[in-house]
């Protein structure tokens, strides 16, 4: 159990217009923070007002990259309880990502109680329209400062909130995806399964590229052999052919998505053929020649559901179910986002009460 | 031309003893500032006193790693003149990063400029003992307060000096080196040959078990093949096998190395057959069985030239020129570091005085 110093905003911010919300660019009145230090491990657990973080210019996650995110929202429910979707996915995925980059690894309910105690601090912010959240925020640098490359003896861990507007404003649409061949974003060996900085710069190029054309994401494929598909952007994706449905299999290159895990169990919980294998973008191209494909979707926390309604490969452009949405696509984000926001029972457990 | 503007610091700090100096971890009286903003391009230019970096904890450096930075050198020389070394280089190179990982273009000329001012301001932190110098370190790190995955809109490059000791305090010694054959740092088609946080922070892991394990540092096989042999650490590599001297050509996975690039034009001057091309850990083991490997080192502007006097590859040992320096790398040591600190003349006009 952390002991947390709660040190609460004099003033508070003005609360932004719930149907003009967008992504990531508002924050709450308050952030957690913790600091680490070689020794002493995580200590000084706070809750403060929202403000400016001051390190050292030579503070090492300026210079090498070892940092971590994770992402995860809370919703409001009809009778105003405040629900996390599987926050304890999230946090044993930090410390997957930590032991990758050398990070310490962090106590898991420990974690769990901190976001828990921030949200409850700023549940004032947690919007109430359909679709709309309150994004949050756990990250953690390093901040020796030091030069040395090396794993660092500092870090801080912070938690900041963020509220959301509806992914889908004008009703769920299908997006356009670029299939990428000449970058690549991550490789097994690499950090590619890990919530790090590293895979989000290393993306930056390809995605510029795709957007350029036209596109709302790309679709990366494999780094050694450039024809397995991998993910989409900031979502794992999944491909219904001939019935089965099928998404690449966590071999260490694709972050380990909370929703994609959620999409398998329910879609096994339906009876449907569900895969996770290896799959070729050649393979995808000819089940479509051949009228095998039915869906493509991708999932992820942001979209929940995204239907990718056409691709293009080197300029090969494939139409997935006549640009629209497909029945698979459709229940599972009916059912997801019902759960998250308390209109379906929680048959799994996947929600944690932020208030009691 | 910059118009730089410059606040003195009114306390100057105590200069350390020049005989303790380490890597990185004691800073000058100053530093180098200069923003970006999308519109205005790379805006006021300031030398200030040594200062914390503010930033909103949503900046995005600190989530999706969009940081890049640059490592080199300022000598003092017998006649107190003080001179950098190639660092039109290490400027060109901070532009290819950028272009990879979409950070703007600066403009060379300015940065030269930037480098010399900063060094001339600080110049009584520029250390004269022998291998001593005072390390610059150019960065750039992406500000923007919003949680979005796309490049930044604003921008802070800044430059910091370090004055640091001899890497060979008592003479140089050839190092123990580890094959990492888990872990990969980089692979075509991602950012290897850029000098981003990703790289670094994608090695830690390989790092600290080599260290654990009593190496020094790591070399690195290729991520799609798993054989070619790419670099080692913050290192290139050479290898003088039956008289020719090989190093890993440049196919976008590992740093195009300063230290490199001048290794190679004096070999080319000095008539020793040098080829940029594959070598596979194989083929190097199987020479060295064969009685044919002469000569392994690293090259980097940390230590010059380091030479290797032993490999572990999956336990088996390979003992270098058994385990002494070779001819090579100490002719190499003796004429580049003899340029740096204006021992030996500068044909090939490397160095760039920063005082007049
Ligand atoms: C690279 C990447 N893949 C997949 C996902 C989807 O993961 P999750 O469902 O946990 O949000 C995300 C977003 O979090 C991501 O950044
Ligand atoms: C990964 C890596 N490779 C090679 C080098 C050597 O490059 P340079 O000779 O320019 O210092 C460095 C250090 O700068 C490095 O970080």
């Amino acid at each position: 159990m952390l002991n947390i110093r709660i040190e609460k905003a004099t003033t508070l911010k003005e609360k932004p217009d719930p149907n003009q919300l967008g992504f990531g660019n508002i924050f709450t009145d308050h952030m957690f923070i913790m600091d680490y230090e070689e020794g002493k491990g995580w200590i000084d657990p706070r809750i403060v007002p929202y403000q400016d973080v001051v390190l050292a210019p030579s503070a090492m996650v300026f210079h090498y990259g070892q940092e971590m995110f994770e992402g995860l929202k809370a919703y409001r429910t009809k009778s105003d309880e405040i629900l996390l979707f599987r926050p304890e996915m999230n946090i044993k995925r930090t410390n997957t990502t930590n032991q990758r980059i050398c990070i310490p690894q962090v106590n898991e309910a420990d974690v769990l109680q901190a976001i828990k105690a921030i949200v409850e601090v700023d549940k004032d912010w947690v919007p109430s329209l359909p679709g709309t959240s309150l994004y949050i925020r756990p990250f953690i640098i390093a901040t020796d400062p030091f030069l040395g490359v090396r794993p660092a003896n500092m870090y801080k861990l912070m938690i900041i909130l963020s509220p959301v507007g509806a992914y889908y404003k004008e009703g769920m649409n299908p997006v356009k995806i670029w299939v990428e061949t000449e970058y690549v974003r991550a490789v097994k060996g690499g950090v590619g399964f890990a919530k790090t900085g590293a895979n989000y710069a290393a993306s930056l190029k390809a995605q510029m590229k795709a957007k350029e054309k036209g596109y709302t994401q790309v679709l990366w494929l494999d780094g050694v052999e450039r024809k397995y598909i991998e993910e989409v952007g900031t979502m794992n994706v999944f491909f219904k052919i001939d019935g089965e449905i099928i998404t690449p299999s966590l071999e260490g290159s694709i972050l380990p998505g909370v929703t994609r895990d959620s999409v398998i169990q329910l879609l096994k919980d339906w009876n449907m053929k569900v895969s996770e294998r290896k799959l070729s973008i050649d393979d995808l191209y000819l089940a479509h020649e051949e009228g095998r494909l039915e869906e493509v979707f991708g999932t992820g926390t942001a979209a929940v559901i995204s239907p990718v309604g056409l691709l293009d490969w080197d300029g090969r452009q494939l139409t997935v179910n006549n640009g629209e949405i497909g029945p698979v696509a459709r229940k599972l984000y009916d059912t997801i986002t019902g759960v998250q926001c308390g209109t379906i029972e929680d048959t799994y457990n996947w929600t944690v009460k932020v208030n009691q």
